[in-house]
């Protein structure tokens, strides 16, 4: 493959994570240091922040506060949640990438994001060929929810995993202490696959979790939940309950929805309010004291309690992705092979073709979920506990998390 | 003072924290390696345990386990929220303990908790001095409310303000992602004293806090409050607000409390759903996006955000009143004063009455309130800075949380 020398971007997309940003230090810290690219932009709100011309000259940084970006959860170069035309409907939005793209002499395009994400990659990928405009795109995995396509697990996935295992057992712990028992229900991010929700059974695993689980993967059954927690109200005084923000009837529609007033960009429903609404069906059902506590952005965001493995990975992605397009390749996603080495997990980056993985959601498969279909079987554990290991050691000022501060200097 | 011998209980009350067991375990290792204390009981669900004659004995557990209840949240030994009655209109209570206390030849007992526990605690000591049996009575100081009476501040609460602050500069790096703003309104536990609420003012000085905290030392002004966030709504796009649950107008109603439909063991109304109710007003007036987050139980059990300075002064506490008892004192609150040694923090314990401590609350100095009364002045951040220092190693097992597993042999 021939050398492309030219300048790079990195854009960041969709919801934050713990370690997007450590995505991002791989792709910078990488790019920087290759001869082939020339200059190594961020943009501002990630593609949209390419159409406004709005890109951050990452040379300027300091190296330092570059490497807190590994540290620093969300999305340090600001996200977005902006859904690009097809193409062949209306291409304006194209033209202006290239034109932006020709401005600044740029020849690599890094996505990160999760699949509304991948889909703009690819979309940009195929037009750029199309009009013969030689630039490498490559998109890198991001998503709590950890539902993309073809790859054994997503960045940021695990490090909000840790936080939801470790946050139920902590509330496990207080919600038992009382003489008088109480119903506890947790509402879990995910709004199509119940990846994140089917954390909190690290937390049964390890001595104090939730009595039942519930996932969008199957159709909830509102009277055969409440049958479930008077059941164990009775037996032990006390339950623990975890619920997908996602959960539905049988019809599809979300058990939530006559809370939903608003939706994002992409048309998907704004969901939350669940665990409040479940509490009060609870409580006029057993009359025991009942607590809602939604997790909330809390659980993307909780850096504090990130994974070790998880930011590796993620900066391992960023860094093969810059990587492999200067070694030629494009339109493909790095991708997460899982191998076991020794016995022991090992993380294997590999390349998925964008369109591969574009707007496909993995979901966690059904023979993991216990028959009730209130809880996870010893599968999921052997998937996830894996992915949680390591304790980042933190930078702290005064005890307090000590982010990257970046100068974010615009490029003319 | 004479010698005394004979037994100890150690009880836990009122609301869990991430220290409390910390306290306990300075008693119940100080109690065992003190050759005047015959046995060491811990009362299950606090005086409740001892109305009911449930003690375990402390002397059968593991001295590992024992020593893992520094780091395990919420109390092991169990709560309650029982409201003792005054002795001279029913002493049935008073009769029944004295029962136990004999049985077991108890001789010492010491009380952990709030304002209500050091209340109990305060009558049990009168009890037993006016039927004239010989108990040295002790309370061990622990609220995250940080609003006892007489101590510069209380074990539980540096933890607790450590959560808050370390996320809400979570979620403020989340809430600040896109390129659409947003209104972001954080609850935060404190029914008559905004300690915990102000600690989200730490955030604000380590460069990612709310830009208006409101708490329960002054009167909420519901146009105030619309106004403040439009203001800055309209100056920066995007607005994080920090409330106390207890705000209240100035006729002392809570603004929550149209919420509220059950109050706990003392009368006190549960609050809850407030910043689900600020957030829809705010969407009302500004038509921001906006978001409610109750920091909720997750507050107050977040163990693995503890302080090791609190966790430190928690132990000590609960050690120095098992000291202070076998040396012959009784009827006294184990405290803190602050003092500077070398320019650095120094906290010494001192011992009070507890009549004086009991059923006072210490509230914020209204000094250290902005006069526009959302935010705090420098005061409160050197108060509260030097209490969240240090960080503890934490016991893990696959990087969860490993907790104390206590036998709870029952004494006969």
């Amino acid at each position: 493959m021939a050398e492309l020398k030219g300048a790079c971007i990195i854009g960041q997309s969709g919801g934050p994570t713990s370690v997007i940003n450590a995505s991002a230090y791989g792709v910078i810290r990488t790019a920087l240091d290759n001869p082939c690219i020339t200059n190594v932009y961020g943009a501002e709100h990630g593609i949209v922040g390419v159409l406004n011309d709005r890109l951050f000259d990452m040379g300027k940084e300091d190296a330092k506060e570059l490497e807190l970006l590994k540290f620093t959860p969300s999305s340090a170069l600001g996200s977005c949640r902006y859904k690009m035309k097809d193409p062949d409907e209306d291409d304006a939005d194209y033209k202006r990438i290239l034109e932006v793209f020709k401005k600044h002499d740029v020849r690599y395009f890094f996505y990160n994001g999760g699949n509304d994400s991948m889909d703009t990659c690819n979309k940009i990928s195929k037009y750029m060929q199309k009009v013969g405009y030689e630039c490498r795109v490559m998109g890198v995995p991001k998503t709590i929810d950890n539902d993309l396509f073809g790859t054994d697990h997503c960045p940021g996935f695990a490090s909000a995993a840790k936080y939801i295992a470790t946050s139920c057992m902590e509330v496990w712990q207080d919600a038992h202490v009382y003489d008088k028992g109480m119903v506890c229900i947790i509402e879990i991010m995910g709004r199509h696959a119940g990846w994140l929700t089917a954390a909190s059974a690290l937390a049964c695993e390890y001595g104090c979790g939730p009595d039942l689980i519930y996932l969008p993967e199957t159709d909830f059954d509102m009277d055969a939940f409440l049958a479930d927690v008077e059941r164990i109200w009775k037996e032990k005084g006390n339950v623990m309950v975890a619920v997908s923000e996602g959960i539905h009837y049988a019809d599809g529609s979300f058990v939530s929805e006559a809370k939903t007033s608003a939706t994002d960009g992409f048309g998907h429903a704004q969901l939350g309010g669940l665990a409040a609404m479940l509490a009060n069906l609870v409580k006029a059902r057993t009359g025991a004291k009942v607590r809602g506590i939604e997790l909330s952005l809390l659980q993307r965001c909780g850096a504090h309690l990130a994974s070790a493995t998880d930011i590796n990975e993620a900066a391992a992605a960023g860094r093969k992705a810059v990587e492999e397009a200067v070694n030629g390749c494009t339109g493909h996603m790095v991708a997460f092979r899982r191998n076991t080495v020794d016995g022991k997990y090992a993380c294997e980056l590999v390349l998925l073709p964008l369109a591969s993985v574009a707007n496909y959601e993995k979901k966690i498969p059904l023979e993991w979920i216990n028959e009730e279909q209130n809880g996870l079987k010893h599968e999921f554990i052997d998937y996830v506990l894996p992915l949680i290991q390591g304790e980042p050691v933190l930078p702290l000022v005064d005890s307090l998390p000590r982010y990257a501060h970046l100068k974010k200097v615009l490029a003319k």
